[in-house]
């Protein structure tokens, strides 16, 4: 359930209830795909860095371990020892980035395994049964993402696709939580709204799936090929078509500038690997902007990767020893990277909740893009 | 300093002062090659899992990121965020393990990086500069590492050089610690003993070496091809030569029943990568033997990996989670089982203490050994 605690021109500040506790939005999901942040980051980290939301991968983990394991085990709660919210994607999306043949049918889609090339089916009962299985907070509704640019007819074709596919999501899913021995019978379930970087078919599509009363929505289909100006048109024309109390979660996105400019359109959730694998290649982000840790000019830095900054790595250990761990291909480098970048991202989150109810979100939104772009 | 608390036999339980804290023996050193323990695992982490000593490998840091380097950075301590003691080996072992062509001279040892291939020189003088400028709480002595069996009349030669290449090396550690800009003034110097698998020249070596009134002594040179029962023999041959009022440090063994067998003999120190090796295989200790987490009988396996363990990983983590790690490549896989083996060693060294505290050494041994080989 979501609750509206403040509005300052678009940027909503509220709270999500869910049967793993309460999420404080906007929120940043921290991303563990195969039920593990990349990087040596284990669910005791996420606590300790502030993660209120973890996010796993249900085409990953239906092929590895395999939701019927992670169900035998309990769900991915007990699997990955997290007892707070962990929102499932559909596993839609991996589909069409992963696997290099595929054909869709009103089914559901055919493909091959990215890992030994098997054939599988996924349509939108098995994505809701595997999600049931692995026992999430939030599933998320089986989609077609397409590329952007894609031609419009195409884009049509498939948003209606997607929209009958969502009915089949929400009637499998109330089966899957009425069933006695599901995990989580409470299991929510957000709708996905599409329609490549055509306005119309956004906003059609989001004025159809916000009547069928799911428990949030999300705006897919971003950050696949437009640039960040069509973006922000899209969530701008989007937004005001869905329903103002549910949250509204953008998938897959993006820099801490992006997530400055999709909260003040309205945006409550987010998602992204950018911060872990980013951390992972020794790129950091700073108050000052990314940087860089091999650059030689840090071979005698003793300060940490950002002053000020309370992450574990930041209190611990200076830009010097992280440089030498990675030239010395030590994984503590990149552990010590992907701990302060999702600390990062989770800090700028619960400062941008403080601006927001503090009434001064535009003023931090505008400083910070000042000070990365230094 | 050493003080001997209590002898049980020949066990020994002692505290080893340094100018970075004491401590307890029997001890183990984990073994942090390049500055970091492999496996993601930090020296926060180290204090969580109660090591006392961490131990660093002079040649590799000489390499990388560069004695100089750490130098300018305040020394090691400061450079890994370590207050606690910290042993430098003297790079002589890894010039004989890891260099293909080598050249040994009174002088030193000429030989070619494993990094690039440029040539080296290292002799005792060097080694104790480098260690100097790392500022290590104990430095080891320059010695010749020969591998077992070798003819008795090279033996023989090779100790002579290395006790002539100890007189060096005490006296440049005497002259780094008197330089007003020497970071550690205190650093202590252990001697190296050696001689094969030949009783006579080890035991003759050991009373030589005896005189020199350094801070301890190792013995050297074992695990190197010889048998557990010649490696057995030699301890209890050497130890009685050896001071009794200094710390005896077994370089690079072993085995949890390797270390029982050594404390049962005399030993005080000890260090091994075998524990996080292994880990990083999948290979973890328990209180009832080794075992793989690859096997298939985990997969469903919601136990810790040892039951009764306190370590961070057995605290929140099962098998089946670490055994899908495994299998999906992720790096948590690796911390989470070098943390448990690290654990699992600091710990045994800590009831190894206990035993021979409450006089029950000999029956707390003959339990374990028993224990793990069921």
């Amino acid at each position: 359930m979501y609750k509206l605690l403040k509005k300052q021109g678009s940027a909503r500040r509220g709270e999500f209830t869910t049967p793993h506790g309460v999420v404080q939005t906007p929120v940043f999901m921290n991303v563990g795909t195969l039920a593990a942040i990349k990087g040596a980051v284990s669910t005791c980290d996420l606590k300790e860095i502030g993660c209120q939301v973890e996010l796993s991968n249900t085409y990953h983990l239906s092929l590895r371990p395999g939701d019927k394991i992670i169900r035998k085990l309990g769900g991915l709660h007990k699997f990955m020892n997290w007892d707070r919210p962990i929102l499932t994607d559909s596993g839609g999306f991996q589909v069409f980035s992963l696997s290099k043949i595929r054909k869709i049918k009103e089914e559901g889609v055919y493909f091959n395994s990215h890992i030994d090339g098997s054939k599988i089916f996924m349509g939108p009962e098995e994505s809701m049964q595997i999600q049931s299985n692995l026992a999430s907070t939030v599933a998320m509704a089986f989609d077609e993402c397409i590329e952007n640019p894609s031609p419009k007819d195409y884009v049509q074709r498939s948003v209606e696709r997607t929209t009958r596919w969502l009915k089949r999501c929400k009637v499998e899913m109330d089966r899957l939580n009425s069933l006695p021995d599901t995990i989580n019978n409470k299991q929510m379930l957000f709708g996905i709204n599409q329609g490549g970087v055509y306005d119309d078919i956004r906003i059609e599509h989001a004025k159809i799936i916000s009547e069928m009363n799911l428990d949030g929505y999300a705006i897919g289909g971003l950050a696949v090929g437009e640039t960040h100006e069509e973006m922000y048109r899209i969530i701008e024309k989007v937004v005001p078509h869905l329903p103002q109390d549910k949250p509204i979660y953008l998938m897959g996105v993006g820099t801490p500038a992006n997530i400055l400019e999709a909260v003040e359109r309205g945006v409550d959730f987010f998602d992204c690997v950018l911060p872990a694998r980013n951390g992972r290649h020794s790129h950091v982000f700073t108050s000052e902007g990314e940087i860089n840790l091999l650059n030689a000019k840090y071979q005698l830095d003793d300060s940490p990767i950002d002053r000020g900054c309370q992450c574990p790595t930041c209190k611990n250990y200076t830009r010097a020893y992280i440089r030498h761990l990675f030239k010395a291909k030590e994984m503590l480098a990149m552990r010590l990277c992907v701990l302060h970048n999702l600390y990062f991202y989770n800090n700028l989150m619960k400062e941008i909740r403080d601006s927001i109810d503090g009434d001064y979100f535009p003023k931090y939104k505008k400083e910070k893009l000042e000070q990365w772009n230094q």
